[in-house]
């Protein structure tokens, strides 16, 4: 069954029904929903069939939970939790039905893992598919964290590790076996990619000085933050924590694995500065949730470098949203 | 210059530039705002290229202008008012930034129109163009209003005039000459709505028993308000409110005037449904603001008409977002 054989109203129905309890508002002109605090963090990302996706791998669920964690993640990013979701479906005449049950099944799991509503969405006919999401959300403490806030001398950490996700698409792309200890752990960074929510709202509680979520990759995002900031960088690039599923199959994927921990995009890891002297506190908070943080360098007044290398270069060598590589 | 030679970083940053004075977390990863109120309307709508607009007619500005506008509808057929926006794009790598320039012109003049803020966005890469805004807004009044408030008795009411915009999509279709008078307000009602905000905080005041947007066509919108009301209705089809220049022109171009301003979607004019003691009140506060007002039947408790035909059989002629005609 194809999504035109249903039509819109059918399918908004059965949307609407996958994804649980209506809010007011739901099948009206707006979601009406209770503003979570005074403060608002509002945010959205968009993912495109062929560019951010591949039908091929993804599967419907995959796309769903996707679109909604990295929307939960620019929302921890900034210090938050999220709270609300609209979503905006394009789809081909042709998409089968029950891809979009998947998808909605998908979104319904990310927004309770992360304890969020889907509160509303459109549907639009398109020749590509595409899933936009926008999400808001509260910050957990007093303020936000925002890039800007890195002084010279503050450490920086990384939560988790890096080029996991990037593994994981060549992985895909080279149609390897998936179920293959190490590649399936790869595969899955990419498609089931998880918000750092809960370690947000302990590093804002700290508070770090600045954060910023790694989607477009390590040397892109340590540049805005750094940029965002007007600081330099030292990052010592031995110290970076490789994914150990890359370190163990990178030979079999052909990637060099820092290059890739450096490059690589979507591991929606927290990079962010803080005291120096918080660091061992903000390990033990860490610990709890079970989540690991390395200090990977320090920020600086001067230049931005991992080693000996510019960050300047190396970012270059990284995702841009617009360019085809 | 194309959108893939300026890179992501260079559009964003001439997009954040055109848009005015930056709000806290530009640039950032979510955009932090003041919460608008207790209660939030939230709302998302997508355009796509080739289903929604055609470049081949519409400007950028008229594209950014339409993506805001559509989503002020929504907030406005709420009862609401809309304060902060995020946009995001999906543009093809070979875009002009000339035309996105245009785009972002056109949705800051439509956020000054209705004094919202577009706070942040998202762009990325694909096949074809397509701008997905999402909205938040508070209702004006101490409720907001919904589909679903409609009781046998009410009068039912429709501001300014219907036809109007898909007469315009047949001028601009059929490549006529759009500074022929008539035709130029035709041509302007598909390519510049106008979201009535003003009108609508005035009728959630009053407050009406239910609302919608006429997005769809007055057939497919007056049925989503009986459905969800669960009511019926007699609507009179010689008290409908036919665009004064789709009634002079639909000779020259084949349509009848009626049937269009009864099937044609995306005037966005408010409908509504009132007290009929309340009517005369409603038409003085909108006379202030310039709109009429005109009542185009009752809502019932029985079957659903216009004149003697079934409005389901005529919702059945009107527009559906997933399918092609």
């Amino acid at each position: 069954v194809k999504v035109s054989d249903l039509g819109e109203l059918g399918l908004i129905e059965r949307i609407t029904a996958g994804l649980g309890p209506a809010v007011a508002g739901s099948g009206d002109d707006a979601a009406v929903v209770q503003s979570p605090g005074d403060s608002l963090l509002f945010t959205t990302d968009v993912m495109v069939e062929s560019v951010d996706f591949d039908r091929a791998y993804s599967s419907g669920a995959d796309v769903g939970w996707k679109a909604i964690a990295i929307n939960a993640s620019d929302i921890a990013a900034m210090g938050g939790a999220p709270s609300h979701a609209v979503v905006g479906l394009s789809l081909p005449s042709d998409t089968r039905v029950d891809f979009v049950d998947d998808m909605v099944a998908g979104m319904s799991a990310a927004a309770r893992r992360w304890s969020l509503t889907v509160a509303g969405g459109d549907i639009s006919r398109a020749g590509e598919m595409a899933v936009a999401v926008a999400m808001i959300g509260v910050p957990v403490a007093e303020r936000p964290v925002y890039r800007s806030g890195a002084r010279p001398g503050d450490a920086i950490g990384v939560t988790g590790s890096l080029g996991g996700a990037a593994g994981g698409l060549a992985v895909l792309r080279q149609g390897l076996d998936v179920t293959e200890p190490g590649l399936e752990e790869l595969a899955r960074r990419h498609l089931r990619p998880v918000a750092r929510v809960a370690e947000a709202a302990l590093l804002a509680g700290v508070p770090v000085s600045a954060m910023i979520d790694v989607s477009d990759g390590l040397a892109i995002d340590l540049w805005h933050l750094m940029d965002a900031s007007k600081t330099g960088c030292e990052v010592d690039p031995l110290s970076i924590p490789v994914d150990p599923a890359l370190a163990a199959t990178a030979g079999t994927l052909g990637l060099d694995p820092l290059r890739t921990a450096m490059l690589g995009g979507e591991d929606f890891e927290l990079l962010f500065t803080l005291d120096p002297g918080q660091v061992g506190a903000v390990r033990a908070l860490l610990a709890d949730v079970g989540t690991d943080v390395t200090v990977i360098g320090a920020v600086t007044s001067t230049e931005r470098l991992i080693g000996d290398v510019a960050l300047e270069e190396l970012k270059e060598a990284g995702w841009d949203h617009l360019r085809t590589r």
